[in-house]
């Protein structure tokens, strides 16, 4: 199945918010108009129809235009409430960091659950059917590379919640990864022994009390890494719960799941220094493994 | 008890590595001399002979003379050795980031055991003490900040195994500090109430692996954190054993101590992103506390 770009490309010039910013508040639309700044970065962004089997699936590109040849590419798989907003915030951020970046879609075009209750359970089919789960990862990861601007050779994913958990579902598939970022992703896997086919460098970034990521699941996690001896990092951190990256999910962490802006920051520049590691000082793919 | 600088200053100028190089290897002297170069830092190093009560005690001080005004100033804290080769060069390293870098002198000048056995006996007298071991790092972080050189204002302190509990004494003892970086340092406390004294932000570096930090002591650790409402982060790197960041302790991990790069690059990064967060970001001292 190869994948289609049906929709005329959109292209937005965005004056950026500076490399080194990583803040949330700057990827707002609102802050990068400005009239009479030369823009810095000429954003493009489309969303893309592509198909897993005969599932219709429509995915969210973004890369900067200005920017010449082909760019490391980085997945990016949504939470349980499937491509939206936040997701898309970020792959605008990726792309002025000079990614080019794919929200991917595991639930399908027009899939996108408005409570809680319907994507709970919308992601706990994927979570049951781990092997559905990859289908539509590995769909979406093909479409990516699909794009004339991807470079196959460098090549990563970050995750949310339920994307952090596709994201070592990919990993564990078996896919052709320079690395993988899990953020306040579910740990858990009903296959441990498939982390044997992990590739890809693995960093978790994981809130320390987060309820939804228990003790036990860290600790079989850590157990699967070991016996495959995959490069993992993880970082925890304190006082952090689910969803730490997520304004959308509010301020109240008794909830269990809030938003956190140390832990935001700081998990996204980790993010940026594993990248430039995966990226930068090898200069292609796999070449440190 | 005023410290003293009686040593004639050592100017030494240095071809920069490049302001974004971290690898240990170009921390070395022999490649850093070359001639016909312009030198992008002039490196000014010295001993200084300071007190705590009667016993005296000999740092080594590090700054980049060609940078103005005051610079954010940075205690390191030597591991079971003593002041040696490896704390100089991470104080020369700090030096060339534009830190002012201040290896402290736990043990006394003069007193540099020169075989594991004398050393952990040492250390083990520290460890036990920990009252005398608060008072000779206090000792410390005075001389450093009686430079001219030092900002008060921006302080931190890093520390290697025996010098990661240190920094953590440091901070135990409400020293004020922007943050404490321990490197595979012992997480152990006898007085974890201690904790609520805690100012500084902590950066828990640790390998995963490492068998002289076992999951009692991190996880007693935690609680101690969590308890005293510390800002904390860890991260613990899949695969590295005790001492990872240092190349003079080999490359068998069997031993339980062992070099690795991987690590050692990866959390140097680490501790530069957390410094920046403290001294770059806030632009003063607890300012986003």
């Amino acid at each position: 199945m190869t994948p289609r770009f049906p929709f005329a490309p959109l292209l937005v010039a965005l004056v950026m918010a500076g490399a080194g910013s990583t803040a949330w508040s700057n990827t707002l639309p609102g802050k990068s108009a400005a009239v009479g700044i030369v823009p810095h970065a000429a954003l493009k962004t489309r969303t893309v129809e592509y198909r897993d089997g005969d599932q219709v699936l429509e995915g969210y590109l973004a890369y900067d235009e200005a920017k010449p040849g082909k760019r490391p590419a980085v997945l990016i798989v949504h939470d349980w409430k499937g491509v939206g907003t936040y997701v898309k915030q970020r792959a605008d951020q990726l792309a002025k960091l000079g990614y080019l970046a794919f929200a991917v879609d595991v639930y399908g075009k027009g899939v996108r659950p408005q409570t809680a209750e319907a994507a709970g359970a919308l992601a706990g089919t994927y979570k049951q059917d781990r092997a559905l789960f990859r289908s539509r990862l590995l769909a979406g990861y093909r479409a990516m590379l699909a794009s004339p601007q991807a470079d196959a050779t460098r090549t990563a994913a970050i995750g949310y919640c339920f994307g952090g958990t596709g994201v070592l579902e990919l990993a564990r598939s078996g896919a052709d990864l320079n690395g993988v970022v899990s953020f306040h992703g579910g740990l858990d896997s009903p296959a441990p022994e498939d982390g044997k086919n992990i590739k890809a460098k693995v960093l978790i970034l994981h809130g320390a009390e987060d309820p939804f990521v228990p003790a036990k699941d860290v600790d079989a996690f850590l157990a699967e890494m070991r016996a495959a001896n995959v490069d993992w990092q993880m970082i925890s951190y304190g006082g952090a719960v689910h969803s730490f990256t997520n304004p959308e999910v509010g301020n109240d962490a008794s909830t269990g799941a809030a938003y956190n802006a140390s832990a935001d920051r700081r998990s996204w520049g980790a993010m940026r220094q594993f990248f430039g590691e995966l990226f930068d000082a090898s200069g292609g793919k796999l070449a440190d493994r």
